[in-house]
């Protein structure tokens, strides 16, 4: 659901750079300075001064205005190949390039960016070969190097231009309710996009999604002179879901097939991939139940389906979340991610469905695939393997499944290999690092480093973060947390605590990044004289299947007995004062703030709570019920789970939060858990971000985490 | 504007009987006990347990489910007439009658009301007339007692049933934006309904108003499964407004007319009359910046107008407020309230338009006009002489123009007459008596009393409360204050003060009824040990036109002045504690609040708004132009006025109030006022009752005391 923004502003603040050395720690953070948004920022956040992609094994930099290039990345022999301005002045349509993006084939055209467009340009004939200027009120641009074409939305219809400025309208529909070429399924099981452009660049699959039967949810903006209602779709958990289909479009041809994928009533189609030679499209489909998912090969030409590749099935949930990939030089195999045994592991299959071998395996998790070398014959990709903590880069050898660990040093590693897998480039990072690039010779392990981030934030009294582990309420299952001090913390003193939460699905808080994962609003409570605790409990991400989904229908309930077991461990501690607990989290973790406040009532004197879903009936169809079947199904778990039955539990201070535009956990659930504590004489606090969506931005966010710490010090005292 | 409902309110409260004397005064109060829709406050609840009306000149008793009646009133030689019972079995429909309504003629029969309809019963003969079972869905119901007509709407459109079940539509209108038979132009004007029957009850005049040239505001309900946008007209000032007709309706005919009254664009249609004999219909014709009054007279057959009969012109505005009103065995002659001499007096005008006399005047206002003898020879009134914090009850003989007091004792005096206006039946009470009821011949002065209220907290701890006057910031007007202080109250200690404020126009918050006006919340917090201050500042009502419209065109700011001159007052008491200055208000009175708050942000610590208008520009054409002019017409006033523009200032604790679904001040109003402080980075606290207009009603309305108690208790220590 919504972590996903959350954890783009958590990675944000992995890179934060505070100082850990001695001399000079004499100044105190601003929020001004540590939430995104704020006004010092963006001068305090710190980044790698050169950007760098492969193109070929050759090392790109960019670097402000111009272009480095070296030939051998180990070495850095690097030598500049031409400055923005040189496309700038043959372009000469007076706009600033903004980012240039290098293909990973030495022989495909470099693609560059402006305010109004997007175009290629052949660096070796130093000449522009094309620009789009992207059309009045156009959308989701989405480029195919290979035809030079582009595909874009206006409003619910989808267009094409080609490279030759001529445009065709893919879709013509007047109801706003039918929408083509946009991500569906509210971008769940993967789904980030709605065009999909074949390997070549001359078909072109995207989403149609019939929107007309869903009720209309009202969103109301009262910036205007009179407010105005403006209604989304929005599918509640057990109601009306949207349809849809998918279309391949062919440039060559100029027509629109449909794929004959049968009803599209209660079906999601997710992770569509091409195959090789353009002939198949491979999507998995999923019933409404989420527990079978079938792997289906379309004819791209006819739209008939040509074969069921397999099933997979759960009895609680099966969530696939990437299309098949095909292995380069090989036109008839692919790799599958599938957490079948437990973890998400990688399997070898062929075109005909045949699965010709698992790939990996083990009490871990691949997190992502990298890439391959040109030929096909290495696997490179990330994984939790050997803790979840640690992100380390393995080169796999297709032919005898052998894995072999490239990154050594305990932390993230992000890697991003070079066209023949020669090479690869590591982004490091890790509690006590702030950030490093290096590059590594697959062959022999050797290393070079490229730039390393300076600390910002080296006159600044910083806090101290540490991890650690303790037991689930399974008293088996280790969880980890960080733990922030302030940076003269007396362990002779009392100290309130402030747990932060998110708790839910797809997340994970505590990494072995840059000082844990830490920084931003934790450490300006750990200035304040807070201690501030996190723990990823079960139900969240990246610890195997079981972990995740041990809360199947009845969320919120596990999670808290783990997080209770956080409260048991803080209490045992000495210079934790028993009497000052907060606990404060947004989205998922609103909802276990007040969850966590409504279950026991003695143990937190302050929550704050932002953005919270208070019943997951109130929830949209796609991740609701994954995690809780629908109403009708589960209507016990429901009520189990409802915070309004609980509304009269409220004992210690609670402050909600709601952007009155949030469209992804409708403002409806905050006001209605006030209208139960209305209703049962309790008495919770609140406020509105106006105009604002599921989480607020810009500087206003530095408003909001003005707000919510004087309400812990307002009441934690 | 709101004040209707607040006063309504307070109006409750005036009638709490607190006690005064010494013995047992143990209890404390709860909210439940003071608040209306408290579980207690029904119980404590002071009533008369006897109805009083007049019919002729004998007094009517209702006493539970027996009528008794009183030949001489003045001796209560009383005797039971019948039983409700008596009607509800001959009339059989299974229902409990639940109101007789006498007619002051003593030859009209009773009307008696049950829960699905209501009719007439001739009681010398012991039987029913007719009766009138309200159609299903149907509103707004208007009986007619002359004809025996009911006229009642169902949604938008207008019926009559006649007394022999006979049912007539007389609008038939799909466009739910076209109403007919309601009250129009935001009930201002003194305007309470929309059909108007007249003299025999032969002829219905009603309003037609067209609002679908009038914006649409969204109301959301989120009570439903799915949210639901609720649509209500609302013209904001300087907008475009609804269009009013006026028809006519004829019974014997069957056919409708309506008044040839020009254009309806910008023009109000107010102060409904019928002569005596129905020939002709008068309404007051005021223009849109209601700078201009025109009494008009129409042919009631034709709708032609037949005469301009007079204008009223002021350079800020007009207000009429009652309608023509016929003196009693003269056709041609009736009485007119106006300010134009700078208060509200009576003037006598025959029907060509001809002033005969001003019939009151002097340095007061008349705020009723009881009625007349049956003769036409004297009328009753009821005014502000000698004292606003009073009202007296005068008889004026309309010969000589002749005034004389009839009651005595100074406090509120609520009368109504007999027939023959012999006897005058007064509610009473003032600020040491909770409630009486007497009876006075006005031949001779003398009186008896009826009935007086028990005390029902006569055991419990009672804060005190006075009155005084202070001068406004004029230095020259006198304006009266009532002061609440703890039943133990030491004026050696120091104490916090909350000042209560409404501060608006069409409101008296002070007068001599019981306690002046005092209990409810007031009460609970002078039990918490806060001092309570409330005080009528310059721009309030019943001290004559320059004490109201010295606030034109800048709303809030004379107020303030004077509020501050309150401010001022409490300062230089040696038990109050200057730090601990606190100020809450509803509406007008949450307007008030903020901008105190803002404009003199050193002197509050702490203050709670409910309902407040933010920007006058957001709220509506008929009260917000009368005093604000348009946005086009007064920039700067707007400006100066607007609360968005100051909302840097605030620095004490403000709470801010509103119920989610307040049709009356749109909830656009705080929430852009939340905007404008997170802009400003200043930090209101906000709490929502969701489903609720602009008053809290029910058991909420207990809820929101304890919320806003609990406020105080937290921020001003």
């Amino acid at each position: 659901m919504i972590k996903i923004k959350s954890l783009t502003l958590s990675i944000l603040v992995f890179f934060f750079a505070f100082s850990n050395c001695l001399a000079q720690q004499t100044r105190w953070f601003t929020l001004e300075e540590l939430i995104p948004g704020g006004v010092d920022f963006y001068t305090f956040y710190p980044r790698h001064t050169t950007q760098y992609q492969w193109h070929g094994d050759q090392l790109v930099q960019l670097r402000n205005d111009s272009v480095w290039i070296s030939d051998n990345p180990m070495k850095q022999t690097e030598k500049v190949v031409f400055t923005f301005s040189d496309i700038e002045d043959i372009i000469a349509n007076g706009e600033d390039i903004y980012h240039l993006q290098f293909p990973l084939s030495a022989d495909s055209p470099v693609q560059f960016f402006s305010r109004s467009g997007s175009g290629f340009y052949d660096i070796k004939k130093k000449q522009p070969l094309s620009f789009f200027t992207y059309p009045d009120k156009s959308e989701n641009h989405d480029i195919s190097v290979e035809s030079q074409s582009l595909a874009y939305n206006i409003s619910n219809n989808l267009y094409i231009l080609d490279k030759n400025g001529k445009t065709t309208a893919i879709s013509s529909e007047e109801n706003k309710g039918i929408v083509y070429g946009q991500a569906v399924h509210r971008n769940e099981f993967g789904i980030t996009k709605g065009t999909f452009w074949s390997p070549t660049g001359n078909k072109l699959a995207f989403y149609r999604m019939d929107e007309t039967m869903v009720t209309d949810y009202p969103l109301v903006d009262t910036s205007t002179r009179i407010a105005e209602v403006r209604n989304i779709k929005y599918p509640m958990a057990g109601m009306t879901s949207h349809e849809v289909t998918v279309g391949i479009y062919d440039i060559s041809t100029g027509k629109t097939i449909y794929l004959q994928a049968g009803d599209p009533k209660d079906r999601y189609f997710t992770n569509i991939g091409w195959s090789p030679n353009e002939k198949h499209l491979f999507l998995a489909e999923l019933n409404r139940d989420q527990n079978q998912m079938k792997l289906l090969m379309f004819n791209a030409t006819t739209g008939e389906l040509e074969k069921l590749l397999f099933e997979e099935q759960h009895p609680k949930y099966v969530e696939p979340e990437n299309p098949v990939l095909f292995v380069p030089k090989r036109t008839d195999q692919f790799i599958w991610q599938s957490k079948r045994d437990g973890h998400n592991h990688l399997y070898l299959y062929d075109v005909s469905g045949k699965l010709l071998k698992q790939l990996t395996s083990g009490n871990w998790d691949v997190t992502e695939v990298i890439g391959f070398d040109e030929k096909g014959n290495n696997l490179f990709f990330a994984s939790t393997n050997p803790t979840p903590m640690d992100r380390h880069i393995y080169k796999l050898n297709l032919k005898n499944g052998k894995s072999t660990k490239l990154t050594t040093v305990s932390g993230i590693h992000n890697g991003t290999m070079s066209q023949s897998g020669k090479y690869l480039l590591d982004r490091f990072s890790s509690h006590n690092n702030p950030g490093m690039m290096y590059c590594l010779n697959t062959n022999n392990n050797k290393l070079t480093e490229l730039t390393s981030i300076k600390n910002p934030y080296s006159d600044y009294l910083v806090p101290t973060v540490n991890s650690g582990t303790i037991k689930a309420a399974d008293s088996i299952t280790d969880l980890h947390y960080r733990f922030v001090k302030p940076a003269d913390f007396d362990p002779a003193k009392k100290y309130p605590v402030v747990i932060y939460v998110y708790g839910g699905p797809h997340s994970q808080m505590v990494q072995n990044s840059w000082r844990y994962g830490s920084g931003g609003w934790e450490f300006y409570m750990a200035q304040k004289g807070y201690l501030v605790f996190v723990m990823d409990n079960r139900g969240t991400s990246n610890r195997g299947l079981d972990f995740e989904n041990v809360t199947f229908r009845k969320l919120g309930i596990e999670e808290s007995l783990d997080q209770m077991e956080g409260v048991k461990f803080l209490r045992s501690l000495p210079y934790v004062d028993h009497n000052r607990l907060g606990i404060h989290g947004w989205s998922y973790g609103g909802f276990m703030t007040i969850n966590m406040l409504l279950r026991y009532p003695d143990v937190f004197k302050v929550g704050v709570a932002g953005g919270p879903v208070i019943d997951w009936k109130y929830y949209e169809v796609m991740y609701g019920e994954r995690y809780m079947d629908t109403p009708q199904q589960n209507a016990s778990g429901y009520e189990e789970t409802s915070l309004l039955n609980k509304a009269d539990k409220l004992k210690g201070r609670l402050l909600i939060i709601h952007g009155d535009n949030d469209p992804t956990v409708v403002w409806q659930n905050s006001i209605q858990f006030l209208d139960a504590c209305i209703a049962a004489g309790t008495h919770p606090d609140y406020f509105i971000y106006p105009g604002h969506g599921h989480n607020m931005i810009g500087h206003d966010r530095v408003h909001l985490h003005e707000h919510i710490t004087r309400y812990f010090d307002d009441f934690m005292e």
